[in-house]
């Protein structure tokens, strides 16, 4: 997939008919004591104090089964299959990324405003949740179709059972497509129309000097990392025990195979040590984003929302 | 007044014409040193190392005499007089404290949901920012009509001089026109549309436990209080020469005169002691909200940012 600078790319998909999306029929590898028990991936053989690696992939491939399931019986009661298109604007990599795990195909146009394509996208069919209504119900803490990745964050959270209410959580990251977001639904009330994490919520950014955000890592209980610097997050500034979710997407030079590989924001190999619980890159916030887009497009087919 | 429960009332007035809105012409204590340095209401008489108390009556004033020359300058260019129009719903004390203060003239109607009320109000003319557009693009800083109290602790903290660029704030409360909004002015970038105030920013709010909320006050630059509890904050939980910005209303009995009394969410006797700067309550946050009411009314008359 080549894209230009600034341009956008149009993609278009159908659900449950994509190649490596939604025919996963694999389980879960799952902890007893049902969904919101903590959902384990796999332990790190046999060494002790090491953090739980939570797999996004399997996780995703379970929330895919379940929207698979779900978009059959809303076809069943004689409904039209539900699409996905897909407007990719300016050239992040992070965005490529994504785009090219949704769908492997593209076409590509001239320059136009982010954010006027995402107010030009009905607000029940944007299911980026960019569009300014729908950050406005997310922030209002309504029903909302939910930016893909924070939504991924939440359900890797509350799939694997781990406790925010009345706990420390560490944003690192403002984006208003995952940061911002992730410390809106962290921070909010569970008990409100769409229920938040009744965490404490610190949010950290490029303007944090490095020793504050130590300062606040060290305190946090769950730290959610969406910044873009490689190993940003080392051991010495993770509590024991704390539950470290890695949204980062960097190409970095591997000195060893002499190869790019894919890295996120976290000293894994070290972090993974300490934490109690941890998400991989690749294969841990990445494929969930993917599998929460794909729920957002089944929620946006339904009408559930508006 | 009266206010029946889960009424709402609806006032009318006009701007430069209300008695006690925008007719002072008294000059702000004002410290040298031009606009953005530090606004200085007073200094406790003579005791070293006490808070400089901020006067938000004072700066309030300032404010409104700005306002004041904005009407008369857009009204002599051949426009109509600013309007403003106010329907209060719902019987909770501090918004009736809110409206007393804007005018004193009510009319009583049967109950209607506040969010489809906030949404039934033009965007344009929404000066309370509760409007879901306003609340969507105070949230993607974008260029909005900001929630009054919100947009008078943003005033007080550049007015004073208060440096938040790289800073630990807490914000205690998480209310969506209050809290929140306020969470969002401080985190945000000081580059975008709407300039942030690239603060390090940690929510904390009714499940936040009282010795986390201890740990993170007594890290904190700025402390914003904003949850309705009398004496929340005190003495021991600030760090020395934090400033202490106190947007609590709290009806209590004072057992000395026998009497009710205002007052706000901080120990202020015993804080003003250590702060480098503090909010009064009376005389603080509140009559700024009503400026920066009475601003958003000007802005919108005006048609400055739809």
């Amino acid at each position: 997939m080549t894209v230009p600078a600034r341009g956008f790319l149009l993609l278009r998909g159908r659900l449950g008919r994509v190649p490596a999306l939604g025919r996963s029929t694999a389980p879960p590898v799952r902890a007893p004591g049902g969904p919101r028990s903590a959902f384990r991936g796999f332990r790190s053989s046999g060494v002790r104090h090491e953090a739980v690696i939570i797999s996004g992939t399997e996780m995703a491939k379970h929330i895919q089964k379940e929207i698979k399931q779900g978009v059959e019986s809303w076809i069943s009661l004689g409904n039209r299959r539900p699409h996905l298109s897909i407007i990719l604007v300016g050239d992040n990599p992070a965005s490529h990324t994504y785009v090219r795990n949704k769908i492997r195909a593209a076409s590509a146009v001239d320059h136009v405003d982010e954010r006027t394509i995402c107010n030009g996208i009905a607000p029940e069919k944007d299911v980026d949740g960019f569009h300014i209504i729908n950050i406005g119900r997310l922030c209002l803490d309504q029903h909302s179709l939910i930016p893909a990745t924070a939504s991924a964050v939440w359900e890797i959270i509350t799939r694997t059972g781990i406790q925010t209410f009345g706990k420390n959580v560490v944003v690192a990251g403002r984006s208003k497509n995952v940061g911002m977001p992730i410390a809106m639904l962290l921070h909010t009330d569970g008990e409100h129309e769409r229920p938040g994490g009744d965490a404490t919520v610190t949010i950290a950014h490029r303007y944090t000097p490095k020793e504050q955000l130590k300062t606040h890592t060290q305190l946090a209980d769950v730290i959610i990392v969406a910044a873009g610097i490689p190993k940003l997050i080392t051991s010495d500034m993770v509590k024991e025990g704390a539950a470290v979710i890695d949204v980062g997407i960097n190409y970095v030079h591997d000195p060893v195979t002499g190869k790019t590989k894919l890295v996120g924001d976290v000293d894994f190999e070290a972090v993974k040590k300490k934490a109690g619980f941890i998400t991989p890159v690749p294969g841990g916030v990445g494929p969930m984003t993917v599998a929460m887009l794909l729920k957002n497009t089944l929620l946006a087919a339904k009408k559930i929302i508006y």
